[in-house]
């Protein structure tokens, strides 16, 4: 008799979005003049750079004759663009990655659910609160957890981000095997400095635990003082895997490109404590279960670092902050505390009531939709989230109806 | 500390194509003047049909503006794409499929791989030999083997596909949980009937087991009494999911694009033996680990089923079956004893020898690349694999050769 992974029965149905679209078209239904405003997602809104639609073109160009196809390529993605990566994302500034360390993928949603393959099912887990919902859910699959109990699973060791600690977590009381951290963070839209993620990499070393850090957002980051990887950090080489995307820079979350990175030092441990590479494991499960990101889409990524393409990214994330920083001074001015929209597209403000209230009122009032905090995990309750990613002119409006709903 | 999951360690070195590639550098370093021909890779050669570049282009020309621009789309594919695979590749044929049990995916590799997710740890695999390796390996790193021992893993029910009988395997002597089946087969080329097929379902719902169909051949069929879906044999939606891909019929090896059929009534059991749906159980692992297929690409797919689609891919896949067709006749004139090339690309041939000896043989007197069939499986061995994917001017030129050199 086949059997299920029971595992999958604990995890909580997932109805934030659901929900959320559920009471719009509700609020669209009873208000069919009122126009919308969508500040909730975090999906990108504004056209794939020309250099990315160009390269595109070309390679499905190439794909058009018998000379010019290409079948399968490398698993782990094509030389020309994970040496473009290396070089224009580590060794530009600093830090010491090679093509080889590379692994492109459709999805830093994929490579952050599946790197969890590679460990023991009573890997001790450490996830920060609030936070992106796959590295739990993807352990929850995987049997690492307990059951769900008072909005949490038993067996998880939450990193809480709040008000106390400036939304960066501190080090755990118990110790990790496994740490995932995220900055700057989705949905808080804090960010670390090089000296906070430093002593997160010295208590990796020192406890031989592995840090799994989500830098998807870090073209978001404006003060070059920051770490956008965190391979800027000495010893991460060795305790670090790192987390890429060209969904929010490059505006590929519908294209699909990302990458992560394995350094040839990194290493877990085997049941006798000895070292175990996980660049050759990592490579094994990729191409064992992957087959390589499209080939025009690769091209299209690689377009990315030719410099109409860093003008071009570089434009687009400068006009999706310009809508943070526009959210930002309305809001203070509006006297709420808040965190994120400096290095970041979320900006992530205290509601003064329940999540699902305040999102409940500002629709009502303004037509505007944020995402209800609780959503991302028992920290956010009381937290809304509004997301940059939408046109100036439309956050302009939402903006203006929100001065006067709440002023 | 962190410790790495040792199923890993188990898994076998797959050298088989490393192999391959240091022996022919080896032999074209000493004869410069050799003309090489590679008849032993599963990769398709063709361009892509115009249909689906022409897709492909107006797809980025939406991308390429604010208004047309697409981000995140349904994890499980457009409605567009769904519909025309439910349509086309099922309903037309008699097969009670509909659009929201299609999930749209980057490759049947990865699905075939990761659809093991969802069941036990205990779960008993029944799987062909020789085949694909995927099935296996997923296994082996999901701890359902125990090490491996003379050619084989123990804990797997190993299904053997022989002369003796015609390289369709028999029901197993020790009852299975989950059987995969690979139809038109990877590497024989053998296909089943419906009858036979009928058999395997029949069993599954007998035994409470789980068939998991990989259809990724089906294009190659020539003869309509056989079957393309297992979804044509009454009761399998209760007890088969089938992997598709547009990899080989349209040459998508490159662009990726494939989908997974779980169909509404497909359960297995919780411990206590109560019927647990599949379909939301697989819906969750698609939502929560994969982001989609890359829009552009799905439209391209879509352009399969369109007239001129439908007239280019049915052009390519009768261009291979052409060189199946003259590889076979070569090869039964022969003298040689061999399965497949009527209903697949692949031509599975009796060595007469070790499968290595023959390759070195073949590579040395005639310049030809075959895949030994021992890489496939303990039943491999003895056997070589001939692939029909290379230009038609290409496969003659190779059988000329083989004919004069074997004769």
């Amino acid at each position: 008799m086949i059997k299920i992974n029971e595992n999958y029965l604990k995890l909580q149905a997932s109805y934030l979005f659901s929900d959320i679209a559920r009471k719009v078209a509700a609020f669209q239904d009873a208000n069919p003049e009122k126009d919308i405003i969508r500040l909730g997602i975090g999906d990108v809104t504004r056209a794939l750079p020309a250099a990315c639609t160009n390269a595109f073109h070309a390679a499905i160009d190439e794909m058009a004759s018998d000379s010019g196809f290409r079948g399968y390529g490398p698993e782990q993605g094509y030389d020309f663009l994970r040496e473009a990566i290396a070089e224009n994302d580590f060794q530009a500034r600093g830090a010491d990655i090679s093509a080889d360390e590379i692994f492109v993928s459709d999805g830093a949603k994929c490579d952050s659910g599946n790197i969890q393959e590679l460990f023991t099912t009573d890997a001790k887990i450490a996830i920060p609160d609030p936070v992106y919902p796959v590295y739990l859910d993807t352990n929850v699959m995987a049997g690492r957890t307990g059951n769900f109990a008072d909005g949490r699973y038993e067996g998880i060791i939450y990193l809480d981000a709040n008000k106390e600690n400036n939304y960066i977590p501190a080090l755990p009381a118990e110790t990790p095997d496994l740490i995932y951290l995220c900055f700057p963070n989705n949905p808080t839209g804090a960010t670390i400095t090089k000296e906070g993620l430093k002593m997160w990499v010295d208590y990796a070393i020192e406890n031989k635990a592995l840090i799994l850090f989500d830098a998807a957002y870090e073209a978001f980051i404006r003060d070059e003082s920051l770490p956008k990887s965190i391979y800027e950090v000495e010893g991460a080489r060795e305790v670090a895997i790192e987390f890429r995307s060209f969904s929010k820079n490059a505006g590929f979350t519908g294209t699909r490109c990302a990458y992560t990175v394995v350094p040839k030092e990194c290493a877990a441990f085997d049941a006798e404590g000895g070292k175990q590479l996980l660049h050759p494991l990592w490579n094994r499960r990729h191409c064992t279960k992957f087959n390589g990101v499209s080939y025009p889409v690769q091209r299209a990524a690689e377009a990315v670092y030719s410099d109409a393409g860093k003008a071009q990214t570089q434009e687009l994330v400068a006009g999706y902050l310009k809508n943070a920083d526009l959210i930002v001074s309305e809001i203070k001015s509006l006297g709420y505390d808040f965190v994120g929209g400096d290095h970041s597209p979320y900006i992530w403000i205290e509601a003064n009531s329940d999540s699902w209230d305040f999102f409940d009122m500002l629709l009502n009032k303004t037509g505007v939709v944020c995402t209800p905090g609780a959503g991302f995990g028992k920290c956010g309750e009381g937290y809304i989230r509004l997301s940059a990613f939408n046109s100036f002119e439309n956050v302009a409006l939402a903006m203006e109806r929100i001065k006067k709903a709440l002023a």
